[in-house]
């Protein structure tokens, strides 16, 4: 027999979960104690829960299997909920274990005590305080089934310290997994005849129509029937590059997405949710289909999307279809000064096979779908639920789970500031990730947003919420402080030589890339500029495009 | 008229809330925007939420009233959940504004929307989401009475986007303040004849009563009945040094707080609760007051505990009783090798008037009380809550309430990565903050909590879980990074002359203060060089005490 902890991990790895992204403290000791049992079980340390939260994350996307989190308490999980709020959103499984006061403590109130379970429920679908040793296994292999889906979620197991201490615990095995239903075929037929009808119809892919098995069901749809595709804003994992299918990725900006869907009669919404505003914005609308465009939803969450696309593929008529291939296709390399489009074009120029592009880029990364997408092909992780200060972390979990790809992470300066511990458990991992910081000194999108609540005539106190200088930060030297080796890049030519050189050598390197800011200068020139980086669009349409939304 | 954010600000203004610390996001752009129509306001940014609130946190201990954090809806409230639950602890008011959708954006779950209401009931008694632009001013005056209470509290107003930008909203006046009422009389009395009676007596004192005027009232009590004074383990705000009445704060390890109240017969709390383990350890006790120990409690929280106390004074007949009162009294300049206790030997030795020291070097500090018992008089503010991360953003907002007063904050090398953050804002508002790092490269605390919860078996993958090596981290390259000038010290001598050096100079400062762990070879002799750290320990009870606790 075993202790509470010592079955719970052995119950967990007989379940598949073989990483714990770890920030323990004195309720966690007996699970610490318990590793040196459980030689399967990967643990990571950070030096803040957010990077625990944000690895897990990543690493659940890339590896298609939840880690584990090892927080402490209610404060532990608090310090990890904006990531573990991303990967709600992304319907990414997670199996948090969060140490709590021993059962018979928590009366006392003493100084850590909190509300643990409400905190959890924030982000989390399924919450458990375990209640004995016995149950405790119960509970793990509940845990990770829940979490697992479909579709994925956080559940968040909370762990007593004497429920983890006691003695007497068997681990469970692995669940049987749970495979999730076809939509109905009564509505598969519903939508392949709008499909059938053509017009102007999209289909929006998201969640996991975003891999291959689903991009080439769409592809050939799109190829039979002469629809769209798009991808959601903020794909929790799109492949993409070439030799697939080619899909848009909707804007974030809502004026700019209002220019990709108009004119739509029909939108076929796959594992995606119909696009609104990612904020609210004085006499702007919210939800972004167009009036009188019908949407279609092919599948429910917890249903599956990719079986229910080729269904409706074979439907249709076009399982022998030949659907439009994206071509091989790079940039050049950049020359002069450096900006962030520089940045951009130098990552579609160099990107090595099999990347993995880890975008919180925000303004910087504009142009970066367009300059890739011709690329070798890739994966992309973003920025699904909005909360920053995910992408650092989400690069540690992503190289975790794939330890032989080449992983990028590409930060904006204000963003990489939330979760810079990252950086030393990349270090300490020796983890393959390249990470771009863009430093604008600025939050750059705040100076847009400004303007585009109608704030426009801030004046300076306003404007220095918003500026990041004074001191500017030195990206160069909190890497190097975390045992990252980085360099700093003013010109298109530096930037592009660290970036080969950090590709062509293991373990984690920095890059500050020093850039203006995007829409510095452009104030009410913003979305001519921003309609350039619509993927692929023909001239024409850009051209008609930019007399509809210039000022 | 004025819009909802401008009217917002004036009406916080007028209720003497003139700091905000900020973390905007574009929810909150109008009340950036409106930050210019209000030049009374001090706004403070932050580059990552745990620091505006723990900022807040310090800022309200020092000032005695609350700022106001601002904050990027749910997600940046979670962000800074850590250090609120601090705040509550420790009966801190603090007015949290948070941002969030408009009204009618919420019903689209577009990315950031989250459960605000609940993830602030986890720290706050007072949570509302402002319904109008009309009601939103009565809202602000609640929402800042909560905060001040009696006792100080973590009020939460929920500013959601259109209400912020809506027009036609009036500032309202201040709200009166609401005095605590005293303790009941009878009840005065009571505790009055049991300290009359003598014998094993002690008051503990926490909260409110831990400054000067309930000190010099404890102080006469003490010397007219002969009792003995503690303070709180973990105090918001303790006035202490030469020319005060000493009181010596309750242990952290429960082994050792048990050594301290052995054998008392009476125990009367002031603004304090009943001494408890901080965690919970296999077969050991969690509530702390030995048994057949009578407790009593001076004031429920709410009622006016200092005044109580003075009126306590009265009835046992120590209005004109000669309180014991520190001597002044510094340990000498350290030398040779550096380690924590030479460290603390060092701000004892230089330790400017009126300082502020907060204090978050959990093992490191072990000495601190100790060689600071005798120095000039200074406030120190401990980790009311035990969410580490707390101690630089605290020592901020310490040093924005009183920009004259030199602060000091010592924090472990561990606690200190969860807010790094807040160099950036010393850096930027010019703080007169010297920040000690004592990098003992572990998260020591650990080392022993692994060992108390009788884990102590533990093998390499454990260990490796509180090891902050490999890569060791670079303090003073973090602290340049962020704008702060830093140095390293490995000797007594060095650490002596940059301590000095950093008081005499404007602005911020870092000394990384590299040293051995404190328990590092002192397996199972924790507790006897535990004990040396009581303070004014008399030699004879130092040796018995010893004799007791020795394994």
């Amino acid at each position: 027999m075993a202790n509470g902890a010592q079955a719970m991990l052995r119950t967990l790895i007989n379940a598949g979960v073989e990483v714990c992204f770890t920030n323990p403290g004195t309720s966690e000791m007996h699970f610490v104690a318990a590793l040196d049992t459980a030689p399967e079980m990967r643990a990571v340390l950070t030096l803040f829960e957010g990077v625990a939260t944000g690895a897990a994350d990543g690493y659940a996307r890339m590896a298609g299997k939840p880690a584990s989190t090892l927080l402490h308490l209610g404060c532990g999980l608090g310090n990890g909920l904006a990531n573990l709020h991303n990967a709600r959103k992304g319907r990414v499984p997670v199996v948090n274990i969060v140490g709590d006061h021993a059962t018979y403590h928590t009366k006392f109130d003493a100084q850590l005590q909190s509300d643990i379970e409400t905190a959890a429920r924030n982000v989390s679908t399924w919450v458990r305080t375990s209640q004995s040793t016995q149950q405790l296994c119960q509970d793990v292999v509940e845990a990770v089934t829940a979490a697992k889906g479909p579709p994925g979620q956080v559940a968040t197991l909370i762990l007593p310290a004497d429920v983890s201490w006691g003695e007497g615990a068997a681990a469970l095995p692995a669940p049987a997994p749970v495979p999730p239903p076809l939509a109905d075929d009564a509505l598969i037929e519903r939508i392949a005849s709008v499909l059938k009808k053509g017009g102007k119809t999209a289909i929006l892919l998201g969640g996991r129509a975003l891999r291959e098995p689903a991009l080439l069901a769409a592809g050939r749809i799109a190829a039979q029937c002469g629809v769209k595709l798009y991808a959601e804003v903020f794909p929790t994992r799109f492949e993409r590059g070439a030799g697939l299918p080619h899909a848009e990725r909707i804007a974030y900006l809502a004026e700019m997405a209002s220019v990709q869907l108009a004119g739509l009669e029909n939108l076929v919404l796959v594992d995606a949710r119909a696009p609104v505003s990612f904020f609210a914005y004085p006499g702007k609308k919210s939800y972004l289909v167009p009036d009188g465009c019908s949407v279609h939803e092919l599948a429910l969450p917890g249903e599956d999307a990719v079986g229910s696309l080729q269904r409706l593929c074979q439907v249709v008529g076009a399982a022998q279809a030949t659907p439009l291939l994206q071509p091989e296709k790079r940039p050049g390399r950049p020359r002069g000064k450096l900006t962030a489009e520089k940045v951009c074009k130098a990552v579609g120029h160099l990107l090595p096979d099999n990347a993995i592009i880890v975008d919180e880029a925000q303004t910087s990364g504009t142009m970066l779908p367009m300059f890739t997408a011709g690329a070798p092909r890739h994966d992309v992780l973003a920025l699904t639920g909005g909360a920053i200060g995910q992408g650092l972390p989400a690069a540690v979990g992503a190289a975790v789970a794939c330890p032989d790809r080449p992983v990028l992470a590409l930060v904006g300066d204000g963003s990489s500031m939330y979760t810079i511990q990252a950086l030393w458990t990349m270090a300490r991992e020796k983890l393959n990730v390249v990470s771009v910081i863009f430093n604008n000194h600025s939050y750059g999108i705040l100076n847009i947003e400004l303007e585009r609540v109608g704030a426009e005539k801030a004046g300076p106190k306003a404007r220095s919420q918003l500026d990041l200088n004074g001191p500017g930060l030195d990206f160069v030297q909190l890497a190097q402080g975390m045992g990252v080796p980085a360099t700093r890049a003013h010109t298109a030519e530096e930037f592009t030589a660290a970036l080969e050189r950090a590709f062509a050598t293991p373990g984690p390197h920095l890059i500050e890339a020093v850039v203006p800011s995007v829409f510095s200068g452009l104030k009410l020139r913003v979305l001519p500029y921003l309609l350039r980086s619509l993927e692929n669009l023909p001239q024409p349409v850009a051209r008609a495009l930019k007399r509809k939304v210039a000022p």
